[in-house]
């Protein structure tokens, strides 16, 4: 069947049996995502009178407060480094809607009269599941299943039933506490001649698996959490990783892009490093005091 | 005779009989379509009375109101996730000039005082006859009537006008009423190497096909409305998408991206997601309350 | 002599007997024009009373009135559709002095403090002589004068003088009065590959034919002018397009991008659509009233 | 020695003897050059009163007319047509530092509250020395003086003071006081295939040598001043063109494009076009009156 | 072990005996470091009368002065050139946390209301081990040490620990008091033919050393301070050059530029050229007078 043919590059990989699977590779989602990232109007801060800049951020800690652990999920606060931005919330949710209410109720704060949007992402924690895909492919393929049949279908939605359940705690994760984080989107390369969508899936899972072992090897180090955005945002994916140590971003992401993936198919987006700012924390970081001296 | 030659890509394809048909896909409009997205000026809508707020939402959804549904055509409102804009004005008219009449209406509503402009989108519902194209041009061929002759301007003008009778639904649709709504704007590739516009038609014809196979699998899902931009803004095409539940924007879109019409030839600008408001919840909408509690 | 050498690109075209004519094509130049895209700032424009406005729609209007036609040229003012910009001036003006004063002229309207400059294009109107170049540099290859000599600076200087009297209307025509206009730069592609500037003049002469029979083929439907802007703006032409249904523009602009000339060698900037508007109907549009009802 | 190998392209040029020597063409260098794209706020100039206007005028046109021609070098201003900017300070000196100092100047003036920075260029006037470079290299290599000897640096040191000390009047040249200006930035390509700075600078030579003789013809009418901002501006170069007919600057730069060091290696970055604005001619300028009559 | 798989260009370098090390280098690193590139609102500080300006300035002088030197690093003040920023902070500390303290304490001066963040940097300083990480690889490729095994990773860590000891003082340099800085970010390009990162360890070695060649004849001249940005900024790389005579930036630049590691593999970012400023300084350099006479 037509759709299932991948195109082939010219520079071939190692010989693949089964090419008669399609090329998209299973997913599962968690949280949906959104990435705020805000200038703080600083000239206009400093004429308030401190009452005045009491009240204002004792209701947002409050709601942020509120925000950063709740039955829908959850949202972080951090100071970010440079003039991208002064600060960054992150909400993880259970649904679009309640990101949508989440920007709502953040836009509806009195502090909002000194923030400004710079840019923001929004996004699905996503697994990609190469393995288990060929897996189940392969599977219906020998037993002479054809693609996106009714019994196909029946089995790639237990398929994912079964790793969305397998996956919650992934899927579903608590945003780290560590003191850093690190957020950039990032696309596969649809180059003339580099095309990861033309790769076969099965080159793909080998050179995401290589990609992997590196990830494996700063597992004490750093957490790494994967958001899907094709159809969301200007990117197909955004990337989180937290860490108490920054210099681990850097360590991580250099020892990656010489990965086949990273060096040949990966177009990195704009970098936002911040520092955890916990609600209680928020009075702290905007009085801005002059060093004492 | 000459400007019916197509150039050949280097990496040829299926042999191909015909080639002296013209390369250009026949294609019929309907509605005349217009994106508008815009930013909301929180901080000054702060400072308005409770009343003045009223006042000016109760004008703003008699208004859209009266656009939801009219003689000419539709509009929608819907509120953007993310910093690209705070809520997207989408109208279905007639003509060009009542866009522009539905464009200085909005601009003369006391709401306007709280919007500015982000960016917006000029197009025209659009489907492209891939297939009805290459059976008209072959006939004609066959019949030996010369390309842009009169018999052969009279004929295509006959095919279009069955058309365009027979896809009038399709051309003029209802503005669907789904919760989220997906917008996008992107172009076939005119790479050095993958030129989608040196491709003979047969090809683009094929693959046109196979990629609407992948949509046909969505169709109880999402609704998808394609308008035309050459000529009109800066990408060839804009996407509408509309469903429920915006996890299937990315699964419909994450899955054609490895046909080979996407993966090679398609380019894609900055996406869009919003929440439908119809005009009766605008009030709501822009409340912007701090949570209670 | 080697400034008169064209560099072959790889893909070799039909044979070429004469190379040793210089590769530029002549140019003959009419009307400097600039087109001054504007935003309008309805926000400041609704805190006036009605008499104010009247007064500064009237000073503007008389003053556009006196430009749409007058010694030196003509002015012309359309209302743009989306968030490009409200207003698009089109200043034709016999040289770039004038244009400058009709520059500072607008600046000087009382309206300007409502208008602020979105951007701008510099250009001439340009006609490129592809036939007549290769007649001459033909002619005076086979009497042996060799390339700028000065009787070879003569005979061309005699060449674009004769073009230009016969030429007159084309290179200083009436603004059309057309209810829409399409505005849009391009350039021709100079990419590593694909080089229009190192195709042999006969080569790009046969192309650019081909696609003038195209745009020939819309002639009762829509008025072009073509404007040069090497030296002067950021692309390397502007196109100008006025027909009374705005469909066309798309219809004529995707059957040219099959042309070789398009398909393989044009790159597109920004696209700009509006509607007319004769000096005496700018209170009309700039009322911006909310429709009864 | 491995620093003087240049790498070769794969389309090989015409052979070449000596590649034993170093890459680098010498140049030197004259005057530090800024140029200051300025907007000007004629809505806030408009409400000044005439005695206010003339008194801020007076100051800038004071200083202006110091600036024009003074012990480290000239000034120049140019009433720019677009949205680009309004008004173009072009600025020669003896230094960075006093290039730094032109610019507080301009700072500190009143105009400047009517001022806004829109772009900016730095750079030095250079003359790239490809003939003698290519001359006194291969004499050292006759003699066998190796590459960053002690001995050659010093030949080297001797032929840049004797061609700076020949150059004189080329590196600290006098304004043009031409009717037009045209400037702007430019690049030579580093493709992945076709790559200046990997081509063989006999090669290179060749090509500059052929580029200069289209120029040459132009002497009579269009006055060019070559600055160099490598490591000083996000170019390699800036372009000046003086001329009384603003058309030259298209014929010269259209018929440069065909030659191969410009259809291949050249990329270029935005086009300015100002007209000469005197420092007595600045209150003409800014009166910004409405035309009568 | 196939994530120490180096993927071979097509065109092959020198041979190469050990292909099993890891293509990462080891790298070591110094001072975080913050550039924050500002734009001065000239317009809002003229309207202040001298006592004000003078205690502004007092507060910030002092402020910068202990910032210019302390416990944890250095901080150094540039007068900008161009429209890219009036003033630059250089900030050298031992952490992030600490840059983010300095960014905050920045943003309370009261200077601060006279300042906007128009762009900035974030990156460490960073030394790349080329050298030394292939002596160290090929050693424990030899005695069959696995790469990533304990063992392996005790050896690099003890290299990265006496690398570190050895190269203290230019981990963590004094911040440069020369006349002239110039910052750029880079990148190392990984196109689709020509890409850094896929080129084997070996040969990126040999093309470092020679780059380095080239960095050595300028010692005297011009001092250089490489920071890694992987992960912390958009670039991968910012460099810092200081100099008495900025003309050695263009000379030290280009010359580079024809390194085979430069012309084929080096993408450059926004160049910035500033004047220090030592804290003392600051009143003059804001006084901004016009000059008399």
């Amino acid at each position: 069947m037509s759709v299932t043919r991948t195109v082939r590059p010219e520079t071939a990989h190692a010989p693949i049996a089964s090419t008669q699977i399609p090329p998209v590779p299973l997913t599962i989602e968690g949280y949906s995502v959104l990435h705020q990232m805000m200038r703080f109007r600083w000239t206009a801060w400093r004429t308030l009178a401190p009452a005045q800049k009491t009240e204002i951020v004792d209701e947002a800690a409050r709601v942020l407060g509120k925000m950063e652990s709740n039955a829908s999920g959850q949202s972080g606060l951090y100071s970010l480094i440079g003039h991208k931005g002064d600060l960054m919330f992150v909400h993880f949710r259970q649904s679009f809607e309640e990101l949508n209410q989440a920007e709502l109720h953040t836009a509806g704060l009195r502090l909002s009269d000194y923030l400004e949007p710079a840019t923001s992402y929004l996004s699905v924690i996503e697994l990609g599941l190469y393995e288990s895909t060929i897996k189940i492919y392969s599977e219906l393929a020998v037993r002479g299943v054809e693609a996106h049949s009714e019994e196909w279908n029946r089995a790639i939605k237990e398929t994912l039933a079964r790793q969305k359940e397998a996956m919650r705690p992934r899927l579903y994760p608590e945003l780290p506490k560590h003191r850093y984080l690190c957020f950039y989107p990032m696309d596969r390369r649809r180059g003339e001649d580099k095309n990861w969508y033309t790769v076969p899936i099965e080159e793909r899972a080998r050179q995401m698996n290589e990609h992997g072992l590196v990830g494996r090897r700063y597992a004490g180090e750093v957490k790494q959490i994967i958001t899907g955005s094709i159809g969301f945002d200007d990117w197909e994916w955004g990337v989180d990783l937290f860490a108490d140590d920054p210099l681990v971003f850097k360590k991580l992401i250099y020892e990656m892009r010489f990965d086949e993936v990273s060096a040949v198919y990966a177009l990195f987006g704009t970098f936002y490093v911040g520092l955890r700012c916990a609600s209680g924390e928020l009075g702290k970081l905007l009085g801005g005091q002059v060093p004492k001296g």
